[in-house]
């Protein structure tokens, strides 16, 4: 009997790099990495049609991946991370937080953000912040600093001046694709509309694992395009867009923001991973793909267990997604 | 053999309204009401030496439960049940929610609320409102009328108006006891502060069972006595303070709201619940004297199942708790 195929096989998969992150990208890792980052920069209608140049894309999720491997490689923590990360996303125009945040009704940026670290289950959060260059370091700052978890409006704004953060005039946020976007759906209304304007590219999260065990979530966004009233979405409540444990996982969710919170999505994986003993994967999966969809709630999330495990499901047409591990594993994905 | 005493027993159990109500207190009901009713009025230091007079509390209470009774008895919603409760509670200066909120560090009122559906889990909520009269109906304005969650600030007294409910002036919400309390801590500072200013009485909410089998639960309050910087806490966060599925039970949660978010507590029962099987007072007792009395957390929380199954568990000296139901129990207490 000849064996050579197999032999094949096995070396394909052990030594041809791209195969093997194809094989792991949702899975378990059988050899447990010592630090895991895994970024998204939001869940959508993203197709090869819709993004006919993803260059910009991809070079500046990969530059975010790169510091924010460097930073675990070199013994940061995944909170550290979490932050550089996403605060290389807040900075550029491309995703829907920080500058170049979609606009909200009436013609301005309003931007939340949370962060949670999962060692000692302790968060941080912004919402309908306006002057905050980085509102992830807002979100830091309350979580290290206050005995609070949540600040919003002008309060927020405020505090995170008083911290010393970077604090810049509204105007900052200003980008002329978002504006003309807001231009054309200005007249439409989304409140009660079952339809809404939405814009679902570009909230922006990362998970990551350390060299100490420690996981961390957070994440960061401008909101629904044309939103109005002064709504907020999942990404700055804890539970619903963001959530770290390391008993479980570290979460962070991009999508129709409301069905996360009413499915309390983040904190959800971590019930059904401790209080069910199902893997990350499989939860993910389970509330993306089944209560979510079953819903019409559209969306995604990347989810890291502890022993750096992870899963980036969604049920839109694609999302911008890319992850680093300690085993030298990397790999960048747009489209389903 | 004297069979007397066993008879008498049975027959004091049976026929003694209190004593039946102090057995079903947190227990399992044997006969499956129609419909049922509970209320808190908040956890805290409540003692017979810190509250020598609780007669307005009680009649406030009662008054609140015979209403809500009322509407369910009659056919009503426990949505509308709900919203009728807090309505009575928020219009009365005696607890901290809607007239009679404690004083943010700027001397101003600012006040959050949320409910939610249990039969569809629609939810609604508002946060850092200062103009709408009773917050309880401004949230179930945004669950019924717009396909948003959650709406903060400004754009949320906005709404609010448009919609046209009752819109007060901000020193509607003026009482001269919180007022006395809000001099008197003014210099302290709470952020950061590990032993924070806190008022703990007062938060009001309610969960119910309808005749139709459907649950609700709501709650509103004005947060934390002197907070800082647009500080939100748990009440109107969907699955930290208020969370509400017919598959399992609806939830209203007081006390030191920070780590009742951290805890994602309201759904942390409803998945106990779900995943693990438990029954509503073991989840319950688990998350507030396990859970969150290891970390420090204090309050207490009201729960009731879709059988009419409720549980009242609280780790601080008193909470103000009432119910009522079709089996014409009704019950009130005060301290431990």
């Amino acid at each position: 009997m000849h064996k050579a195929p197999l032999y094949i096989c096995f070396f394909s998969i052990f030594f041809c790099p791209s195969l093997k992150a194809i094989c792991q990208f949702t899975s378990q890792n059988s050899h447990q990495p010592k630090y895991v980052l895994v970024i998204h920069g939001g869940a959508g209608n993203i197709t090869k049609n819709n993004l006919s140049d993803s260059t910009a894309y991809k070079e500046k999720l990969t530059e975010a991946l790169e510091k924010g491997a460097d930073t675990l490689k070199k013994g940061g923590t995944s909170l550290d991370a979490v932050v550089i990360v996403i605060k290389i996303l807040e900075d550029s125009p491309l995703f829907n937080a920080g500058k170049g945040a979609v606009f909200n009704s009436e013609g301005k940026n309003e931007l939340d953000a949370a962060i949670m670290d999962g060692k000692t289950l302790k968060a941080g959060a912004v919402a309908g912040v306006t002057t905050i260059k980085n509102p992830i370091t807002a979100a830091r700052a309350v979580m290290d600093k206050t005995i609070h978890v949540m600040l919003i409006g002008a309060g927020a704004d405020k505090f995170a001046k008083e911290q010393g953060l970077d604090i810049v005039d509204p105007s900052y946020f200003f980008d002329q694709k978002r504006w003309d976007q807001y231009l054309k759906n200005k007249d439409k209304s989304s409140i009660g509309d079952t339809n809404p304007i939405m814009n679902k590219y570009g909230t922006v999260g990362a998970v990551a694992l350390d060299i100490f065990g420690n996981l961390a979530a957070g994440t960061s966004t401008g909101g629904l395009s044309n939103k109005k009233y002064g709504r907020v979405g999942d990404s700055p409540i804890i539970g619903a867009g963001t959530y770290a444990n390391n008993k479980t996982c570290a979460v962070s969710c991009t999508g129709t923001g409301e069905y996360f919170i009413k499915n309390v999505v983040a904190y959800d994986i971590s019930a059904l991973m401790e209080y069910k003993g199902w893997t990350v994967k499989k939860a993910s999966e389970y509330v993306i793909n089944k209560k979510l969809k079953t819903q019409g709630g559209d969306g995604g999330l990347i989810a890291l267990d502890n022993k750096g495990n992870f899963a980036i499901p969604f049920n839109t047409a694609g999302m911008f997604r890319c992850y680093a591990s300690s085993n030298g594993e990397t790999k960048m994905m747009l489209f389903k």
